[in-house]
């Protein structure tokens, strides 16, 4: 019974009877009990480690069901010997990674497309979740793949009044993001995707994550090129009409309409319109959407309420046309939705009951003064002249500089001082055209009009100090 | 300007702007407004609808915007004409299609794996949920992929303590149910995946969707066979080894060594442990996980809380080995998680205050008398002797049911009576051994003790219906 001795801890969290369990299992894997050994009796076992016949009795039961034991009647336990089986690789266990995410390391960051957390309401969400939980258990159940209709009815109707989006809601469906979305969206298609240049970085990365094929179309001052568009031999376009990401370029509704066209020809091709920061218009009126010029039912519509509610709140939608959503419930049909249903009908009543409009309202306010201050700010830089583009809307604009160094030397400079600002070239899947040289990104939504402007009186600062160097350096 | 009248209506919610944007823009669609047409002057347009002139000016900027006119100084608006742009194929609404989801048309339904909705302890899930949303705005910026620190050190806790699993919170990668983490394996490896036969068809699916390629292998008594995996040149096998679906096969501990040996021969194999319902353990002591055997760091373990929880709880995890976290941090490192923030730390805190493994006992004991009810009652049919196979643990159990009948005769008489039953032929990917004729697969986790008798009653009433018509038939 020497291999069995042990001293039993009742101190520990760990049940006895676990104990037990695991120092037998030790010595069986060590080899120190082997094949065929009988096993002490429950009895003799119990008073050697002076513990329960009961407590040993439960240890054998579980070496039985694990193999690693047999209990034969009458006779009792048998090891059933399993050397040799155990790989002797030794576990390792690397040293602690420093943490990879989390707060910006940047003082002033107009890289990350935070938004603002203080403009939410959260009294209201949170009032509205337990109202929901309090309505029953039926939320427990499995929902509808699409989910469920209540959101998929609100969604629709705010898509229909707001955005000009022809939908009803059996061609919607939610789910926990758009990169899951977009990864649904390729699983419906195998041919080839058209992609913005310069564009999201995240939907190519899906893509090619997916072993989808992708072809960047260098854009023109309307958006994506048609012809490119035709020559690429692309089925599927990836697009952002409306504000397009990151230029800013809104799309002219007869390039619009050429890209439909484009769609229409085959049966094969469509257009992806991701409307991903649409509510946040603040000069002229909203674009509506294209997928609402689009008679033949060849576009399908994105959007995501990451943005405007915000970016932990994970659920986004499509709008798909009918025979894509045929397609998409013969393959996805037996999946689960990847959305909370409770989080699904708090923010299905959040809509109904206006309060994403509202709160859409109040925040794009408060944009269009982070905006407005951003733009003041960067004009009145001493280092140069400044052009803004595609500030109309949403969170984010472009900001060329007459410095005299590229958006790369800058965005060096400034990282120095603390501030994060992107290269446009940054954007690009390819090399970058000489036009997005003096181009910077600038994400303006997650910091307030104060914090703005230092943080843009830092980037002039960064860069009076590469001119002063520079010229330096010359004398 | 008769191709601009029209009677604007101030009684409708659309704006009038907007009224007027719209005509105005069908017009141009149409080709009543042709291209280079110079537009009425704003104030004369305004004068002529009797609206006011920054009305129509709203509209104008709006035509500009969308690419439909041109401003010219001191001219005004030009038409941009689109005519033979607009696709003329009809925008075609299908018929009203019936609801596909939904509650399940069975009277007594032993075919789904819902689970009981009134065990779940809303009132405390609410109070944590308020308090998390009280805690501030820290939780609506983007989280860590991988879940947030303090859900990940929850449930690493939980399954060191409840599955013997060897982790770190580092290892964890929390998603929106196991579809989603299953998709983000697959992209991890290019090899083929072994997969348990029979098995759970969702996984078959999932691998099958994403265009990776699956090999079924037929289980044995003691769950995957190792000589056929060696056999089927597979690179990861996806296993349930703690209770299989649906058999409930507790695999042996010499047969997991042996796959975490043949894991370990070559860099590119691993295994796949998904622990799905290792929680509802019934008789004997919990199974400790595959993965806590395995001194070599080939195992993925996964499981989820949409079981333990609720399905509408989409909250899965995967714990994976530091190399294959590597991999998994350099190709979806710049995703975002596909669960809310919220409900993160609503159910880290859930786990942490001990909720959850006091919903576990309660849960457990409820499942285990509706488990005692479904066999005392499939032991008392009149039918046929009823053998039940796999009821140690889990939501489910196999009746082998000796009537003169295969199951799948059993389960249409079922079905008649309003009662669904599976056949274990059903779960097969290929064709099923003859084994599984009388085999039927029993969901019981949805109804209560009563239901249960009543359902599997009515099975009975169907099978002696059968034995009746046939022996009707012979004489």
């Amino acid at each position: 019974m020497d291999a069995i001795t042990f001293i039993p801890d009742e101190s520990r969290r760990e049940p006895l009877y676990l104990q037990v369990y695991k120092h037998l299992t030790e010595r069986i894997r060590d080899g120190e009990l082997r094949d065929g050994e009988h096993l002490p009796s429950k009895r003799a076992l119990a008073a050697h480690l002076k513990i329960s016949v009961s407590t040993v009795e439960t240890a054998y039961e579980m070496l039985v069901t694990q193999g690693y034991a047999t209990a034969r009647p009458r006779s009792g336990y048998y090891v059933n010997g399993i050397e040799g089986l155990v790989a002797d690789r030794p576990y390792i266990v690397p040293e602690e990674e420093p943490e990879r995410f989390g707060a910006s390391t940047y003082r002033y960051d107009f890289g990350t497309d935070a938004v603002d957390a203080s403009a939410f309401p959260y009294a209201t969400w949170a009032k509205i979740t337990r109202e929901v939980m309090s309505d029953g258990g039926g939320l427990l159940a499995r929902g509808d793949v699409r989910g469920d209709e209540c959101l998929r009815m609100s969604i629709a109707k705010y898509l229909r009044d707001f955005r000009n989006v022809r939908c009803r809601p059996d061609q919607i469906v939610v789910g926990a993001g758009m990169e899951y979305l977009m990864g649904l969206i390729a699983g419906l298609t195998e041919g080839t995707f058209a992609l913005e240049e310069p564009g999201y970085s995240a939907t190519a990365r899906i893509l090619e994550n997916l072993g989808a094929s992708v072809c960047p179309i260098l854009l023109d001052d309307g958006g994506m090129d048609e012809h490119a568009l035709y020559a690429s031999g692309a089925t599927a376009a990836y697009i952002t009409p409306s504000h397009q990401f990151p230029t800013g370029i809104v799309m002219p509704v007869a390039r619009r309409l050429r890209l439909i066209q484009w769609a229409a020809q085959e049966s094969e091709r469509f257009l992806i319109e991701d409307d991903y920061d649409s509510e946040f218009r603040y000069s002229g009126r909203p674009v509506p959407s294209l997928q609402g010029m689009d008679p033949s039912g060849k576009v399908v519509y994105i959007g995501s309420f990451s943005r405007s509610i915000a970016p932990s709140i994970r659920i986004a939608y499509m709008v798909l046309p009918h025979d894509m959503m045929d397609r998409f419930l013969k393959k996805y049909g037996s999946y689960s939705s990847t959305v909370s249903r409770f989080e699904q009908h708090t923010l299905s009543r959040f809509i109904s009951e206006g309060h994403f409009a509202r709160h859409i309202n109040r925040t794009r306010l408060v944009y269009r003064r982070r905006r407005d201050a951003a733009i003041r700010a960067l004009q009145s830089m001493e280092s140069g002249a400044v052009t803004v583009h595609g500030a109309q809307a949403g969170i984010h604009l472009i900001a060329e500089l007459r410095c005299g160094f590229s958006a790369q030397q800058v965005a060096a400079a400034a990282a120095a001082h603390s501030v994060r600002v992107l290269p446009l070239a940054d954007y690009y899947h390819g090399p970058s055209p000489e036009s997005a040289r003096d181009r910077m990104v600038l994400h303006f939504a997650g910091m307030d009009e104060e914090t703005i402007c230092d943080g843009i009186t830092c980037l002039d600062r960064a860069v009076l100090g590469l001119q002063a160097g520079h010229s330096g350096h010359r004398t």
